[in-house]
């Protein structure tokens, strides 16, 4: 108890495949200091860490020192729970390749225990906790950023899995012929088509196999984003709607199977690709209803996280850091 | 305690597509008397139950009359735990158009409580308590009988999800263009191309789209059975074995789908089509391991259920109803 009065907080890291966004928390969850560095301006997880101490050093020394730090938690792609690593992450350089023990690296470094999670699995922890899915026991988190990534609850538990990495729907194959490679190494995976970066990508098809007027042709393909496609498609442009039309689609016919296993009472959506609304989630739930199972039909809830973008992955991975 | 000492059994019945097997069970899981119905023979579901009814009496009689029964269990296709029903079942003639309340109507005919989960589950909580998943968390049960079922365990808890009908993993999609139509309305379903109806279908597919020679073109195709098919396998027939790889790769494109899910320790298989062995598994592994996230990779146990057919449904029904 004393203890506990002495170290009132933790540090929560989202660890993104762009941003790793740090805060630090308190027991009622109120983040009260935050920084951020870029995640891949690092090519070895030495530097990445070494980086990572020094900006939290900064916010570390606002609330009193280490001292006042009971632990910290870390929500990260392919983290696997039950180790404290991160095992061949597809999407970032300095963890494509092989197990980072990232939780140890962490914990040597600032003296304090560090646990570390999915960054999905966070994120529904987060949204449990302080979000839409607060009271839920059966819901699917969906998180659309560079990746796709997913938190799967289930009777009110995290599913972790035999291994720690249960969860991984952005690696579910929605294209079993011509499939788009995926970073992970195979062809055909949701998040190949349904990240930030898939909706890019399928901006640049469209607009490559057709000669279809469009705003997006003043822009240097290559460097067209999502945001970019959004903002095309609420100023009327059609082969932009079609782009978040496509997305939607196959994001609809994936939670038809998702369903399939676990029945959810929501499947809750988070990250940079919500901003884009209707145009995502209108063709979403309309493409789940003509594909799911009669069984399934008008059961789950469709929810966009209420929480601020980061701060809900950061409040998730604090969570983590309460529970050692 | 006294009165458990009074009725010291339980009915358990699994309700398959093709036949209704009853057992009587103790509280050890020693089946004392069986009996079975055609499930199919009946155009409503009043004249299934009145036919359970009269087959039941006989070996309720057997053990000393209703008295010494506790409640009955029941697995059935597309059944909902929550509220005993059974919901759409496409491959009942007597249940694909609405909601049968079984649970209900066989409590009213027998004067005795009695609880209904779907009959994979109940294949599952079998498994669990007398087969290969004893001391298993994570594990899913996969049926190959008339349907695919599934039976899904995590952290030790049969899923359900929000509305007792989780864990329909025969209606995942595995052909989104050109698939074949399924009993569920949709078309190309997991089950439609991996029962032994979809066994047989693929036989009739390939005999048809060739001119090579099969044992299997000395049948009429419209009554190749999944047997059929394994036998000539079994006697060196090229297509016949290209059936059953066809089949085990298409389960094994699935099961590392469902890897990325809730990377479970087993996929445990169980029904009729499981007879087939190695024709079966050899491809079903190999695909598996050729499809699944780098990950998830050798980390899966691939079984088939050591129990009798019947028998582990039935125990796992028997189950459901101990439980009430």
């Amino acid at each position: 108890m004393e203890e506990e009065m002495i170290k009132p907080y933790v540090i929560g890291l989202d660890l993104g495949g762009t941003n790793s966004v740090f805060g630090i928390v308190d027991s009622r969850g109120e983040i009260k200091a935050t920084t951020a560095i870029k995640t891949q301006a690092y090519e070895k997880v030495e530097d990445y860490v070494e980086a990572s101490v020094e900006a939290l050093q900064i916010i570390i020394d606002q609330v009193g020192g280490i001292d006042k730090i009971k632990a910290m938690g870390i929500g990260a792609p392919n983290g696997n729970y039950y180790k404290g690593t991160i095992e061949f992450a597809p999407n970032l350089k300095w963890g494509h390749t092989g197990i980072v023990p990232l939780a140890d690296m962490f914990s040597k470094k600032l003296g304090i225990p560090v646990a570390l999670t999915n960054d999905a699995n966070a994120a529904a922890i987060g949204e449990m906790t302080y979000g839409v899915a607060r009271g839920m026991k059966n819901f699917i988190m969906i998180t659309l950023g560079t990746g796709v990534g997913s938190g799967i609850v289930i009777n009110g538990q995290v599913v972790y899995g035999c291994d720690g990495f249960a969860g991984e729907l952005g690696h579910v194959i929605m294209r079993r012929e011509n499939g788009r490679p995926c970073g992970c190494g195979r062809k055909g995976c949701l998040e190949a088509y349904c990240s930030a970066t898939g909706v890019a990508r399928t901006a640049r098809e469209f607009l490559k196999n057709s000669e279809e007027k469009s705003l997006l042709r003043e822009m240097d393909p290559e460097q067209i984003t999502s945001l970019d496609v959004s903002i095309a498609a609420n100023k009327g442009d059609e082969l932009a709607k079609r782009v978040y039309e496509f997305t939607g689609e196959m994001l609809g016919e994936a939670c038809a199977d998702f369903a399939a296993f676990s029945s959810p009472e929501a499947f809750i959506f988070f990250g940079g690709l919500t901003k884009a609304g209707d145009l995502l989630m209108k063709p979403l739930k309309k493409s789940f209803d003509e594909h799911v199972l009669k069984i399934f039909k008008d059961k789950a809830k469709f929810l966009i996280s209420g929480l601020d973008g980061s701060s809900a992955a950061v409040l998730g991975a604090s969570a983590v850091g309460w529970e050692i």
